[in-house]
Protein backbone atom coordinates (compact mmCIF):
# COMPACT_ATOMS: atom_id res chain seq x y z
CA UNK A 1 0.00 0.00 0.00
CA UNK A 2 1.43 3.52 -1.32
CA UNK A 3 1.42 5.94 1.25
CA UNK A 4 -0.65 8.32 1.75
CA UNK A 5 -0.51 11.27 -0.70
CA UNK A 6 -2.95 13.62 -1.61
CA UNK A 7 -2.29 13.56 -5.33
CA UNK A 8 -4.70 10.48 -6.12
CA UNK A 9 -4.12 11.09 -9.75
CA UNK A 10 -0.69 11.01 -9.46
CA UNK A 11 -0.97 8.19 -6.93
CA UNK A 12 -2.67 6.30 -9.70
CA UNK A 13 -0.63 6.77 -12.52
CA UNK A 14 2.92 5.72 -10.54
CA UNK A 15 0.77 2.90 -9.50
CA UNK A 16 -0.53 1.86 -12.69
CA UNK A 17 2.89 2.38 -14.05
CA UNK A 18 4.57 0.08 -11.49
CA UNK A 19 1.85 -2.91 -12.23
CA UNK A 20 2.49 -2.52 -16.28
CA UNK A 21 6.30 -2.35 -15.82
CA UNK A 22 6.04 -5.34 -12.95
CA UNK A 23 3.28 -7.98 -14.34
CA UNK A 24 2.53 -6.49 -18.21
CA UNK A 25 -0.09 -4.26 -19.28
CA UNK A 26 -2.82 -7.15 -20.01
CA UNK A 27 -2.37 -8.68 -16.73
CA UNK A 28 -3.17 -5.91 -14.85
CA UNK A 29 -6.82 -5.06 -13.62
CA UNK A 30 -8.24 -1.25 -13.00
CA UNK A 31 -8.47 -3.10 -9.44
CA UNK A 32 -5.53 -4.03 -9.09
CA UNK A 33 -4.78 -0.33 -9.86
CA UNK A 34 -6.78 1.48 -7.59
CA UNK A 35 -5.54 -1.10 -4.65
CA UNK A 36 -1.64 -0.49 -5.00
CA UNK A 37 -2.86 3.40 -4.98
CA UNK A 38 -4.51 2.95 -2.06
CA UNK A 39 -7.59 3.79 -3.64
CA UNK A 40 -10.89 2.61 -4.62
CA UNK A 41 -11.88 1.70 -7.79
CA UNK A 42 -14.63 4.17 -8.01
CA UNK A 43 -11.88 6.98 -7.65
CA UNK A 44 -9.86 5.39 -10.05
CA UNK A 45 -13.08 6.05 -12.59
CA UNK A 46 -13.06 9.82 -11.56
CA UNK A 47 -9.74 10.55 -13.58
CA UNK A 48 -9.45 7.66 -16.14
CA UNK A 49 -12.04 6.06 -18.41
CA UNK A 50 -10.09 2.91 -18.49
CA UNK A 51 -6.45 1.24 -17.76
CA UNK A 52 -5.38 2.06 -21.25
CA UNK A 53 -5.93 6.06 -21.04
CA UNK A 54 -3.56 6.25 -17.88
CA UNK A 55 -1.00 6.11 -21.12
CA UNK A 56 -2.54 8.26 -23.35
CA UNK A 57 -4.51 10.97 -20.84
CA UNK A 58 -1.75 13.40 -22.44
CA UNK A 59 -2.31 13.17 -25.73
CA UNK A 60 -4.86 16.21 -26.01
CA UNK A 61 -2.21 18.14 -23.55
CA UNK A 62 0.22 17.13 -26.02
CA UNK A 63 -1.72 18.22 -29.69
CA UNK A 64 -3.32 21.17 -27.79
CA UNK A 65 0.84 22.41 -26.70
CA UNK A 66 2.12 21.70 -30.38
CA UNK A 67 -0.59 23.51 -32.20
CA UNK A 68 -0.43 26.45 -29.50
CA UNK A 69 3.75 27.00 -30.40
CA UNK A 70 3.81 26.51 -33.89
CA UNK A 71 0.36 29.17 -34.35
CA UNK A 72 2.50 31.55 -32.14
CA UNK A 73 5.66 31.23 -34.11
CA UNK A 74 6.15 34.45 -36.18
CA UNK A 75 4.79 35.17 -39.21
CA UNK A 76 8.19 34.78 -40.96
CA UNK A 77 8.68 31.50 -39.71
CA UNK A 78 8.87 28.90 -42.36
CA UNK A 79 6.72 25.97 -42.32
CA UNK A 80 9.57 23.61 -40.84
CA UNK A 81 10.11 26.26 -38.53
CA UNK A 82 6.60 26.53 -37.08
CA UNK A 83 6.58 23.01 -36.73
CA UNK A 84 9.81 22.86 -34.82
CA UNK A 85 8.17 25.76 -32.45
CA UNK A 86 5.32 23.72 -32.14
CA UNK A 87 7.63 20.37 -31.36
CA UNK A 88 9.75 22.17 -29.04
CA UNK A 89 6.77 23.78 -27.06
CA UNK A 90 5.66 20.15 -26.16
CA UNK A 91 8.80 20.13 -24.06
CA UNK A 92 7.37 21.89 -20.93
CA UNK A 93 4.86 18.92 -20.52
CA UNK A 94 7.74 16.70 -19.90
CA UNK A 95 10.01 18.48 -18.11
CA UNK A 96 10.80 16.27 -14.76
CA UNK A 97 9.25 13.36 -16.32
CA UNK A 98 11.88 11.59 -18.11
CA UNK A 99 11.97 8.48 -16.04
CA UNK A 100 7.89 8.27 -16.52
CA UNK A 101 8.33 8.30 -19.90
CA UNK A 102 11.04 6.02 -20.47
CA UNK A 103 8.80 3.42 -18.93
CA UNK A 104 5.79 4.11 -20.66
CA UNK A 105 7.64 3.59 -24.13
CA UNK A 106 8.72 0.53 -22.91
CA UNK A 107 5.06 -1.01 -21.80
CA UNK A 108 3.65 0.36 -25.30
CA UNK A 109 6.71 -1.04 -27.04
CA UNK A 110 5.64 -4.36 -25.05
CA UNK A 111 1.98 -4.24 -26.46
CA UNK A 112 0.87 -4.65 -30.25
CA UNK A 113 -2.46 -2.96 -29.25
CA UNK A 114 -0.85 -0.21 -27.10
CA UNK A 115 1.71 0.21 -30.21
CA UNK A 116 -1.30 0.83 -32.34
CA UNK A 117 -2.69 3.40 -29.98
CA UNK A 118 0.73 5.04 -30.19
CA UNK A 119 0.39 5.04 -33.89
CA UNK A 120 -2.88 6.42 -33.92
CA UNK A 121 -1.69 9.65 -31.53
CA UNK A 122 0.78 9.95 -34.24
CA UNK A 123 -1.03 10.13 -36.74
CA UNK A 124 -3.92 12.59 -35.44
CA UNK A 125 -0.85 14.90 -34.35
CA UNK A 126 0.53 15.17 -37.92
CA UNK A 127 -3.17 15.90 -38.92
CA UNK A 128 -3.41 18.45 -36.19
CA UNK A 129 0.22 20.14 -37.11
CA UNK A 130 -0.70 20.42 -41.08
CA UNK A 131 -4.20 22.54 -40.37
CA UNK A 132 -2.48 24.86 -37.93
CA UNK A 133 0.30 24.95 -40.70
CA UNK A 134 -2.83 25.72 -43.59
CA UNK A 135 -4.39 28.32 -41.19
CA UNK A 136 -0.79 29.89 -41.77
CA UNK A 137 -1.64 29.95 -45.23
CA UNK A 138 0.85 27.35 -46.10
CA UNK A 139 -0.57 25.57 -48.88
CA UNK A 140 -1.54 21.78 -48.14
CA UNK A 141 1.22 19.75 -50.18
CA UNK A 142 3.65 21.50 -48.34
CA UNK A 143 1.67 21.50 -44.92
CA UNK A 144 1.04 17.66 -44.92
CA UNK A 145 5.12 17.28 -45.69
CA UNK A 146 6.27 19.70 -43.05
CA UNK A 147 3.67 18.01 -40.19
CA UNK A 148 4.50 14.00 -41.35
CA UNK A 149 8.26 15.40 -41.48
CA UNK A 150 7.71 17.05 -37.88
CA UNK A 151 6.03 13.85 -36.40
CA UNK A 152 8.69 11.36 -37.79
CA UNK A 153 11.51 14.05 -35.95
CA UNK A 154 9.09 14.20 -32.93
CA UNK A 155 9.65 10.63 -32.36
CA UNK A 156 13.22 9.99 -32.97
CA UNK A 157 13.73 12.77 -30.97
CA UNK A 158 11.60 11.38 -27.93
CA UNK A 159 12.95 8.20 -27.99
CA UNK A 160 16.16 9.73 -27.95
CA UNK A 161 15.45 11.76 -25.22
CA UNK A 162 13.94 9.24 -23.06
CA UNK A 163 17.45 6.63 -23.56
CA UNK A 164 19.80 9.29 -22.59
CA UNK A 165 18.48 9.96 -18.38
CA UNK A 166 21.13 12.98 -17.80
CA UNK A 167 21.10 14.35 -21.10
CA UNK A 168 19.28 17.46 -22.51
CA UNK A 169 15.72 18.56 -22.12
CA UNK A 170 13.59 17.49 -24.71
CA UNK A 171 13.21 20.62 -26.56
CA UNK A 172 17.27 20.29 -27.10
CA UNK A 173 17.19 17.16 -28.40
CA UNK A 174 14.41 17.95 -31.01
CA UNK A 175 16.87 20.75 -32.23
CA UNK A 176 19.32 18.78 -32.83
CA UNK A 177 17.47 15.63 -34.30
CA UNK A 178 16.03 18.95 -36.77
CA UNK A 179 19.77 20.03 -37.33
CA UNK A 180 20.54 16.35 -37.95
CA UNK A 181 17.50 15.89 -40.51
CA UNK A 182 19.00 19.26 -42.24
CA UNK A 183 22.14 17.90 -42.46
CA UNK A 184 21.05 14.65 -44.18
CA UNK A 185 19.00 16.12 -46.58
CA UNK A 186 21.27 18.69 -48.37
CA UNK A 187 19.28 21.21 -50.78
CA UNK B 1 -21.03 -11.37 -64.01
CA UNK B 2 -17.89 -9.87 -65.37
CA UNK B 3 -16.61 -11.38 -68.12
CA UNK B 4 -14.41 -14.76 -67.98
CA UNK B 5 -10.85 -13.61 -67.68
CA UNK B 6 -8.00 -16.45 -66.53
CA UNK B 7 -6.90 -14.38 -63.89
CA UNK B 8 -8.72 -14.94 -61.05
CA UNK B 9 -6.81 -12.97 -58.74
CA UNK B 10 -6.80 -9.74 -60.67
CA UNK B 11 -10.95 -10.45 -61.23
CA UNK B 12 -11.15 -10.46 -57.26
CA UNK B 13 -9.20 -7.85 -56.56
CA UNK B 14 -11.28 -5.34 -59.13
CA UNK B 15 -14.25 -6.98 -58.15
CA UNK B 16 -13.80 -6.46 -54.85
CA UNK B 17 -12.55 -2.97 -54.82
CA UNK B 18 -15.72 -1.94 -57.04
CA UNK B 19 -17.94 -3.02 -53.92
CA UNK B 20 -16.28 -1.60 -51.36
CA UNK B 21 -16.68 1.51 -53.18
CA UNK B 22 -20.14 1.24 -54.01
CA UNK B 23 -21.07 -0.73 -50.72
CA UNK B 24 -18.29 0.21 -48.05
CA UNK B 25 -16.01 -1.76 -46.68
CA UNK B 26 -17.92 -3.36 -43.72
CA UNK B 27 -20.77 -4.30 -45.41
CA UNK B 28 -18.67 -6.02 -48.11
CA UNK B 29 -18.41 -9.73 -47.66
CA UNK B 30 -16.11 -12.45 -49.36
CA UNK B 31 -18.92 -14.45 -50.38
CA UNK B 32 -20.64 -10.91 -52.34
CA UNK B 33 -16.47 -10.52 -53.89
CA UNK B 34 -16.96 -14.50 -55.67
CA UNK B 35 -20.10 -13.95 -56.54
CA UNK B 36 -19.76 -10.95 -58.86
CA UNK B 37 -16.00 -12.06 -59.97
CA UNK B 38 -17.67 -15.56 -61.25
CA UNK B 39 -15.89 -17.70 -58.59
CA UNK B 40 -16.53 -19.16 -56.13
CA UNK B 41 -15.54 -18.15 -51.96
CA UNK B 42 -13.23 -21.37 -52.14
CA UNK B 43 -11.61 -20.01 -55.12
CA UNK B 44 -11.03 -16.47 -53.33
CA UNK B 45 -9.42 -17.83 -50.24
CA UNK B 46 -6.97 -19.90 -52.62
CA UNK B 47 -5.55 -16.53 -53.45
CA UNK B 48 -6.32 -14.39 -50.24
CA UNK B 49 -6.59 -15.26 -46.60
CA UNK B 50 -9.69 -12.88 -45.74
CA UNK B 51 -11.44 -9.66 -47.29
CA UNK B 52 -8.83 -7.22 -45.83
CA UNK B 53 -6.18 -8.64 -47.58
CA UNK B 54 -7.17 -7.74 -50.94
CA UNK B 55 -6.29 -3.97 -49.65
CA UNK B 56 -2.53 -5.32 -48.29
CA UNK B 57 -1.42 -8.18 -49.71
CA UNK B 58 1.12 -5.84 -51.56
CA UNK B 59 2.66 -4.79 -48.52
CA UNK B 60 5.61 -7.57 -48.52
CA UNK B 61 6.31 -6.83 -52.06
CA UNK B 62 6.46 -3.16 -51.27
CA UNK B 63 9.00 -3.50 -48.62
CA UNK B 64 11.00 -5.81 -50.50
CA UNK B 65 11.28 -3.79 -53.15
CA UNK B 66 12.43 -0.71 -50.99
CA UNK B 67 14.93 -2.79 -49.16
CA UNK B 68 16.42 -4.28 -52.05
CA UNK B 69 16.14 -0.90 -53.63
CA UNK B 70 18.10 0.48 -50.42
CA UNK B 71 20.67 -2.22 -50.26
CA UNK B 72 21.42 -1.56 -53.82
CA UNK B 73 22.34 2.11 -53.43
CA UNK B 74 25.73 2.54 -53.99
CA UNK B 75 28.52 2.53 -51.04
CA UNK B 76 29.00 6.20 -51.63
CA UNK B 77 25.49 7.33 -50.69
CA UNK B 78 24.37 8.93 -48.01
CA UNK B 79 21.37 7.50 -45.51
CA UNK B 80 19.00 9.70 -47.45
CA UNK B 81 20.30 9.32 -50.72
CA UNK B 82 19.96 5.24 -49.93
CA UNK B 83 16.48 5.65 -48.14
CA UNK B 84 15.25 7.98 -51.58
CA UNK B 85 16.65 5.06 -53.86
CA UNK B 86 14.50 2.39 -51.75
CA UNK B 87 11.72 4.82 -51.86
CA UNK B 88 11.73 4.87 -55.55
CA UNK B 89 12.42 1.78 -56.34
CA UNK B 90 9.16 0.94 -54.90
CA UNK B 91 7.26 2.64 -58.27
CA UNK B 92 7.84 -0.60 -60.48
CA UNK B 93 5.00 -2.43 -58.36
CA UNK B 94 2.80 0.95 -58.92
CA UNK B 95 3.28 1.58 -62.93
CA UNK B 96 0.09 1.65 -64.50
CA UNK B 97 -1.89 1.13 -61.21
CA UNK B 98 -2.75 4.44 -60.11
CA UNK B 99 -6.63 4.27 -60.23
CA UNK B 100 -6.64 0.87 -58.48
CA UNK B 101 -4.64 2.67 -56.00
CA UNK B 102 -6.52 6.26 -55.88
CA UNK B 103 -9.83 3.53 -55.01
CA UNK B 104 -8.01 2.16 -52.74
CA UNK B 105 -6.61 4.99 -50.76
CA UNK B 106 -10.51 6.03 -50.44
CA UNK B 107 -11.43 2.71 -49.18
CA UNK B 108 -8.43 2.73 -46.31
CA UNK B 109 -9.50 6.58 -45.50
CA UNK B 110 -13.28 5.63 -44.92
CA UNK B 111 -12.50 2.54 -42.45
CA UNK B 112 -10.66 3.08 -39.20
CA UNK B 113 -9.92 -0.08 -39.00
CA UNK B 114 -8.21 0.07 -41.94
CA UNK B 115 -6.49 3.18 -41.67
CA UNK B 116 -4.95 1.37 -38.40
CA UNK B 117 -3.83 -1.25 -40.49
CA UNK B 118 -2.26 1.30 -43.11
CA UNK B 119 -0.31 3.02 -39.70
CA UNK B 120 1.14 -0.20 -38.90
CA UNK B 121 2.09 -1.16 -42.45
CA UNK B 122 3.86 2.10 -42.65
CA UNK B 123 5.18 1.62 -39.04
CA UNK B 124 7.17 -2.11 -40.48
CA UNK B 125 7.97 -0.29 -43.02
CA UNK B 126 9.94 2.31 -41.58
CA UNK B 127 11.89 -0.42 -39.22
CA UNK B 128 12.58 -2.56 -42.61
CA UNK B 129 14.42 0.57 -44.02
CA UNK B 130 16.24 1.41 -40.89
CA UNK B 131 17.14 -2.20 -40.08
CA UNK B 132 18.62 -1.97 -43.69
CA UNK B 133 20.24 1.32 -43.01
CA UNK B 134 22.60 -0.24 -40.20
CA UNK B 135 22.93 -3.23 -42.06
CA UNK B 136 25.15 -0.71 -44.28
CA UNK B 137 26.87 0.60 -40.86
CA UNK B 138 24.76 3.50 -40.81
CA UNK B 139 24.88 4.35 -36.51
CA UNK B 140 21.21 3.68 -35.06
CA UNK B 141 20.09 7.57 -34.53
CA UNK B 142 20.85 8.48 -38.11
CA UNK B 143 19.35 5.29 -39.49
CA UNK B 144 15.50 5.55 -37.70
CA UNK B 145 15.36 9.56 -38.75
CA UNK B 146 16.36 8.86 -42.14
CA UNK B 147 13.42 5.74 -42.51
CA UNK B 148 10.98 7.38 -40.08
CA UNK B 149 11.35 10.45 -42.19
CA UNK B 150 11.27 8.53 -45.65
CA UNK B 151 8.27 6.96 -44.46
CA UNK B 152 6.93 10.66 -43.80
CA UNK B 153 8.23 11.50 -47.94
CA UNK B 154 6.84 8.24 -49.01
CA UNK B 155 2.91 8.78 -47.76
CA UNK B 156 2.96 12.67 -48.91
CA UNK B 157 4.80 11.39 -52.28
CA UNK B 158 2.26 8.45 -52.61
CA UNK B 159 -0.90 10.65 -51.60
CA UNK B 160 0.16 13.70 -54.05
CA UNK B 161 0.86 10.84 -57.13
CA UNK B 162 -2.51 9.25 -56.49
CA UNK B 163 -4.40 12.13 -56.65
CA UNK B 164 -2.90 13.24 -59.91
CA UNK B 165 -4.11 11.06 -62.65
CA UNK B 166 -2.04 12.72 -65.60
CA UNK B 167 0.72 13.71 -63.32
CA UNK B 168 4.36 12.09 -63.29
CA UNK B 169 5.23 8.11 -62.14
CA UNK B 170 5.50 7.66 -58.39
CA UNK B 171 9.49 7.56 -58.58
CA UNK B 172 9.19 10.63 -60.01
CA UNK B 173 6.70 12.41 -57.48
CA UNK B 174 9.06 10.70 -54.76
CA UNK B 175 12.11 12.79 -56.08
CA UNK B 176 10.19 16.18 -56.51
CA UNK B 177 8.94 15.00 -52.89
CA UNK B 178 11.74 14.98 -51.35
CA UNK B 179 13.79 18.23 -52.85
CA UNK B 180 10.38 19.53 -51.69
CA UNK B 181 11.86 18.72 -47.67
CA UNK B 182 15.49 19.71 -48.61
CA UNK B 183 13.84 23.00 -49.22
CA UNK B 184 11.94 22.53 -45.87
CA UNK B 185 14.99 22.14 -44.12
CA UNK B 186 17.95 24.54 -44.99
CA UNK B 187 21.08 23.37 -43.34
Amino acid sequence: MARWEPDAEGRLRDAAMALFTERGYDATTVGDIAERAGVTARTFFRYFADKREVLFAGSDDLERLMVTGLTAAPASAGPMQAVAAGLCASGEMFAGRRDFARRRQAVVAASPVLRERELIKMATLATALSDALRDRGVAAEVASLAAETGVAVFRVAFERWVTDPGGPDLAEVVRTTLADLADLTPG
